[in-house]
């Protein structure tokens, strides 16, 4: 059988490229609003499809933006169910006079197609559509349950999913959610980011005086709310770049040997990053790679501070206020709440004299993980390595995904990042293009995945 | 003979009082070049004037900017040198229908002088040419050797003194320098003060990454600039407010039992000054008060400070620089140079790991002491005295007067403030005025001070 859908798509290969050229052709820009048509138009593409190749329930879902398209096949009794989410709105396309071809004409040169949306995420979403067909064509039925959920608003921040989510909760249960939104690390090198993490943040502000004043006169009398703060600010870490809020490594999730070795399988050259980033040394907490201090331990990072005179030169002002921006990066199983208000409760451990304190919070994310031993994540490589013929690169990364937090959240479904990008394929830039051996090879995984999912979830 | 002088000058106060109008009508406003004329005007008017009440050698000297007004008559055969400074240019005018009378007209009101240059300085350059001539009218001879310097450029910043002071130094050599240039604490409370503190600073830049970075990406494995500065600048202070710089206290001159009693019997009103600042509480080296604090001892005093973002809300940036400028005032006797030197020394013994660090110096200006026991201060202390009433305040000031500064380093004489100026006169702003009162007794104090001192140095 798996010979058969292979075979399917790759005598339907022109006839699919055809198709996907049609998709890429409707300038679907989520942010102009003179492209809100177009952006319906592609969800229409899609539905249509979806329909086509034996999809039920197969719906465009209005939200206060543009509109979602939903469908579903749920006959595989007794089978896991998938859910797949992509987006089928793009970037812009300025400058304009950058691009080669024209962003919504697309071309094929050298095996790559080159259009807006054709990596980020439109190839990705119809390869999906081309994946579920070949089953249906070559089985009559599919593997799975499998629900769609392909958002129009992806690239202006999903303002309007996470309300639509919660309130088509029974809708979108699933037992995996699975987004082919990201990428791979290299031509040739598949790979399966399982866990990102989370965020939460504070601003410190630090009041003196009622007004800046003269460091003659008052200097050494009172307290400079710079002091202050660089005070408040020196307690958050050792000199080793260790943490020291209380309880803020508690519920951090060790690494396990498994993990350990699937990064350094990697072999990343970190006196390759050290020269890229042109410091003298790298620098983190001790007893940790890189990848283990970017992706398995939490920051405690001032993103801004500022008191006081910027200018050229000096002026001899006793500042009258300071301020701190700090975001901590959390891992599985941190709270983001709750480091919150261990945060607060460390600044108010720690408060100057002399001065007065104002906490104001920021946006919170939690941290996301689907264990690396995960039966998803590990059918996933294994379908990946029977088609790429390599073994697959485990990573995590250390920033974070807002939808990946906003679906985990609300749908407490294991997730599984399975992306075909390669990172210098033009991602919101002039000249996007989709390499066409991952778009071939992309399909004949997601098959396999399927198929090898059924009895292993 | 004490008598005499003060009936001369009281027979002549009409007349005294229309030639300062006369003076004060001049615009020799030094900043606007539209003016320059009338600076020199008002130079002449000066030279014409020391000429005609008997100085010798009267000049008005060159310089790359406005001129120096020059004179001096030195026939007090074996009695002290006293070098008097003022300058007779003033601040520009603006805004001008805030004024209530025209500042170029000056209007004699409840015992008062309006006009610009009233108070600052002019007012008080006349008072000492008024009071010399009273003593050659009363005396035929002066109890003392007496040279003047009254300058046109110490509203724009003296640019032209020190080399002025430089290429004159044997003309300007005396035993005592007398400034009027400052005030009083309060009406009927003659201050004299005795010590400035000095400067001395830097700006330390932290670079890391060649650009800013994702916080999330990198964040944890690379040194974040704003922490490696806050490691530094923490490092500077301990929790009470003590300055942990190798050797910082070494030279500083401790406070005598006859200062500790002088502030004491200035009944600062400590709660009084907390309330005006709006702080919770004021604070401070332990052990010392609030004036002690800020006079007699040295600060290291974080003037401006900043990295990464400072715009509304969050942005996850991991900078790539941080700065901070660092002051710090100094008091007798803590040498600039060598404490800039400490700091740098300081910062290289604390140099964080993972980051570049710059250092770069600002001007230096060393402390400046008479000690409240030389004679000179205890001299010009009973003068007021005889004149007031009451007993002078002896105070210091935190803050530095470029000038003092500079007559102190390249003239190496001892320095006298004898201000006659109220703090609430309107300096430099609309309505400045000069309170009669102060013009009276001020020309009192400095005839029995020139006499006395003859027999005191």
């Amino acid at each position: 059988m798996g010979q058969a859908f292979q075979d399917y798509l790759q005598k339907n290969r022109e006839n699919h490229l055809q198709q996907l050229v049609e998709l890429l052709q409707i300038p679907s820009i989520s942010a102009l609003s003179e492209h809100k048509d177009d952006v319906r138009h592609a969800a229409s593409w899609l539905a249509n499809e979806l329909q086509r190749i034996g999809i039920e329930n197969v719906a465009v879902m209005e939200t206060k933006g543009h509109p979602v398209v939903y469908g579903d096949w749920l006959h595989a009794e007794g089978k896991p169910t998938v859910l797949v989410y992509g987006h089928y709105d793009v970037q812009p396309v300025d400058p304009l006079n950058l691009w080669d071809t024209p962003p919504f004409e697309p071309t094929i040169k050298d095996e790559k197609i080159y259009a807006r949306g054709s990596s980020d995420d439109k190839g990705q979403v119809f390869m999906h559509i081309k994946a579920i067909e070949a089953l249906f064509q070559t089985n009559g039925s599919l593997p799975v349950n499998v629900k769609f959920i392909f958002e129009g608003e992806e690239e202006v921040g999903s303002p309007n999913l996470p309300l639509f989510i919660e309130e088509n909760h029974d809708l979108l249960k699933a037992d995996l959610l699975v987004i082919s939104d990201t990428g791979m690390m290299d031509k040739g090198k598949p790979t399966i980011c399982y866990g990102l993490r989370g965020l939460t943040g504070l601003q410190i502000d630090i009041q003196g005086a009622n007004s800046d004043l003269h460091s003659g006169a008052y200097g050494g009398g009172v307290q400079n709310p710079a002091h202050a703060l660089i005070e408040v600010l020196a307690s958050f870490h050792d000199k080793h770049g260790k943490i020291l809020v209380d309880g803020f490594y508690e519920n951090v999730r060790a690494i396990t040997d498994e993990e350990k070795k699937a990064f350094a399988d990697l072999h990343t050259d970190e006196e390759a990053i050290r020269k890229e980033l042109g410091v003298p040394e790298l620098f983190g907490e001790e007893g940790f790679t890189f990848n283990e201090r970017t992706w398995v331990r939490p920051t405690l990072e001032i993103n801004g501070v500022y008191s006081g005179f910027q200018g050229e030169g000096i002026k001899t002002v006793l500042p009258n206020k300071a301020t701190a921006k700090i975001t901590c990066r959390l891992v599985p199983d941190q709270d983001p709440e709750e480091i919150y208000e261990k945060l607060v409760k460390h600044i108010e451990n720690n408060k100057p004299k002399g001065v007065n304190v104002t906490i104001t919070p920021f946006d919170k994310g939690a941290p996301f993980i689907t264990p690396l031993d995960h039966p998803a994540i590990q059918v996933a490589g294994k379908a990946y390595e029977k088609v790429y013929g390599v073994p697959v690169s485990y990573t995590r990364s250390g920033g974070s995904i807002p939808i990946v937090a906003t679906f985990h959240e609300l749908l407490n479904t294991p997730v599984v990042l399975m992306g075909f990008a390669l990172p210098n394929e033009n991602v919101h830039a002039p000249n996007e293009h989709f390499h066409l051996e991952n778009f071939d090879k992309g399909m004949l995984t997601l098959c396999h995945y399927w198929l090898d999912l059924a009895n292993s979830l």
